[in-house]
């Protein structure tokens, strides 16, 4: 197999080196850090594969369906739940130096790039011409544009902005059987189902993202901040839902809870919602007024923007496991969404059954994307054992917790990250056994060698 | 197959008399309606088979595939590009029993129906709560609320409000194996690829829609309207173009051909461009206040927003085919997209190549739908010959060459009626050969038997 994708694509795209089969055997899944250090860890792929252009792509995929390889697509591996793991007889088709702009029309505000293209290289590309992707996810710097796609992201500017789906034009993917497609055509189209979503979130197991065109936004012509505190989270929660049911949408809405606000200001004492509002200066002007008038008529106090501009500034950071993990501390994120009124249910049980957790350091949340319809949680949990060998176990635990809470409480499993490997056994939670069912029958009809990102996503029949 | 029905679901659910089968031979297709004048008439189905329950659709879907029967599932009839057309031996599936309000929910802004539930009913309903689906179709007194789902409709108020992919929560649908399926669980889900996104635009080839749950808005605080004439398309086109681009939404946006523009008032000489704003008063006081200035400084005419209100007055009334078929004239509209820079190019190549038609009465277009990277343009013909025999093929000729101009400009063929049958041989020339063979492949995955409304969407293999 090696010898035949180096006979086609050339020596130097197909790597063998302990160097490359090392750095590409996982993402940035805390398990597989933490497997890293105290056992379990992933084995070495058979190859790393770095094609330069589509069809060295269709050639990988087409060998590999011969011979029923494994085909592992790997960005640049900033994916947190697991959904790069690599065994020894598969190959990693490093998608990283396919990483060209196609191009740029400020014209039609639309911009091409190879999917293996730095979300940051791309912003900032669109931005030396005034525009904007308007896709902030907090690994824009450590993630490709067809990552993006491939587990359906979302940006801090989602609120008025959208998520990927909503920024998505066309996408270019080579299918399990080799042959290449071109979802999206113009701006809008009533033709069939829209294909392009059994890209968006399909995590590797459907195909290979090689393009993608996104629709982008001029960069706004004003900001505006504004920052309250609210008693608890639900009287917070109402506030955003007010303003949002009443028509406004600011790109950044973002509400923490106590132990969260501390973070963005050490004297804070209640929850506290941060919003920045971008558009036209007319628009921001009006909705700044609006936001402060309302929350003001629900009972919120008015804090400094100082607070906004810090989120500003570090909204990228994030830590490093091996830091933690020296301290024999795991932690991570888990991130689902529900309706208004099952918000604040789920933010109680789940924060709740972590806290009671043996080590439990932290368990807090905050909202950071907000629908009509309700809004997303973003939970952050940390445990400390002695027992090293006891820290899968506590994680995996963790996430139960607030998986089941969010089950029982009415809400979807999975805002942003994906499912991976963490979230695959709740599958049938989110969409019932007949839904299973239905994305297991498009699996096969498309994939029927299974050859694309074994093991993830979809559940075993 | 009727007597199993029968005993099924009972004598009255399944009917085979003439007024029934009569009724439900075909959709508001016009050339349905001319080939039951010239002849060439679609056949009665061998039964209108018309369920009061999901179960009583899982009954019949399931008998249909043991059998290997067509199912033709037919909401209130408004398609217009050739959806339904009946065989001797299909059953139609008349949904327009499933018409319950499920459920109205006004903190989380939910509703949920019945699958037939009428369009204009379901907004009424939600309206007596100060709330809106914002989905008006041209069709919206004599569609289903299932049967936007299948067309992957959009209304009049889509440039800020989005078409009915942005306004769906979840959709319930019994699969071609008799399953049923729940798809979209919470306000946003990034848990493998959207499922609804399968029914959305499926027109009853993958499944029956049974219940739809549309996420509402509440009734806008304000209204503002803005008409202005331009002294052609495109700069017409350009104004609406920097006005988008620089932030602003105003649900409608349309612009009307000279031709059509004295439609709208009779001493019309120009384009003219109306818009409906809606929103919190300060959004519509500062959007009002910015299109106005904008118009004027790239050099439109303000015009008296009597258009804009004639139009709102008079925006459902569609032309009896029947009317037009006695004077042997056929007509019909077809609706595109494309990005901006090509969108000029697309109506003048369209509107030349139909009006040098014989017959030709009328060639004309307005645009009705804006996004940020294109918009759609929805053109109308009239062809009069005194040979009525000959209508159909110089119908199919019109469509032909505004398919061509779209095509060879860049556009995309079907922005919101979708394919049916009048476009399924473009369907390669949307899609790609590999697009083409990805839907097949579905629809194959789905209903190995092809009994879900057979002849439609997908070209034959």
């Amino acid at each position: 197999m090696i010898a035949d994708l180096r006979a086609a694509l050339g020596e130097d795209r197909v790597r063998t080196d302990a160097d490359a089969l090392q750095s590409r055997r996982h993402d940035y899944w805390v398990v597989s850090h933490l497997r890293d250090r105290v056992g379990g860890a992933a084995p070495s792929p058979a190859s790393v594969v770095r094609p330069s252009t589509v069809a060295d792509v269709q050639t990988v995929v087409r060998l590999a369906a011969a011979r029923s390889t494994p085909v592992i697509p790997f960005g640049l591996g900033s994916g947190v739940v697991g959904g790069v793991i690599t065994g020894p007889d598969s190959i990693v088709l490093d998608l990283s130096a396919l990483d060209r702009t196609r191009f740029i029309d400020p014209v039609n505000l639309l911009a091409g790039f190879d999917a293996g293209a730095n979300g940051l290289a791309a912003e900032e590309e669109v931005a030396a011409q005034g525009l904007t992707i308007g896709h902030w996810p907090q690994s824009v710097a450590v993630s490709t544009v067809g990552g993006w796609i491939a587990t359906r992201a979302s940006g801090q500017f989602s609120t008025r902005y959208g998520n990927i789906e909503d920024i998505v034009y066309a996408v270019e993917a080579v299918l399990p059987d080799g042959s290449l497609v071109t979802l999206g055509k113009g701006p809008r189209a009533s033709a069939g189902p829209d294909l392009r979503h059994l890209m968006l979130g399909s995590e590797g197991t459907l195909g290979v993202i090689t393009g993608v065109t996104l629709s982008l936004r001029r960069a706004a012509e004003a900001r505006g901040l504004t920052a309250f505190s609210a008693a608890d989270m639900r009287s917070g929660f109402e506030f955003q839902r007010e303003l949002v049911q009443r028509g406004w949408s600011p790109p950044v809405m973002r509400q923490y809870d106590e132990r969260e606000s501390r973070r963005l200001h050490d004297d804070a004492r209640d929850c506290t919602v941060i919003m920045v509002h971008e558009g036209p200066a007319a628009l921001v002007q009006a909705e700044t007024v609006a936001a402060t008038e309302l929350a003001s008529a629900m009972g919120l106090q008015t804090v400094p923007t100082t607070v906004v501009e810090h989120w500003l500034g570090h909204r990228n950071n994030v830590p490093s496991w091996g830091m933690l993990l020296d301290r024999g501390i795991v932690a991570d994120t888990v991130e689902i969404s529900a309706p208004w009124d099952r918000i604040a249910g789920i933010y109680d049980a789940a924060t709740t059954a972590v806290a009671e957790m043996e080590g439990c350091m932290a368990a807090s949340a905050h909202s950071s994307h907000v629908y009509r319809s309700g809004l997303n949680l973003y939970f952050t949990f940390a445990i400390r054992l002695e027992d090293t060998a006891a820290l899968e176990g506590a994680y995996f635990e963790a996430w139960r917790r607030i998986l089941q809470a969010t089950v029982d409480g009415g809400g979807s499993l999975a805002h942003h990250h994906g499912i991976g490997r963490v979230r695959r056994p709740w599958m049938t939670a989110e969409l019932g056994p007949e839904g299973v069912a239905l994305l297991r029958k498009i699996k096969e009809a498309l994939d029927p060698a299974g050859i694309m990102n074994p093991g993830v996503l979809i559940p075993d029949a």
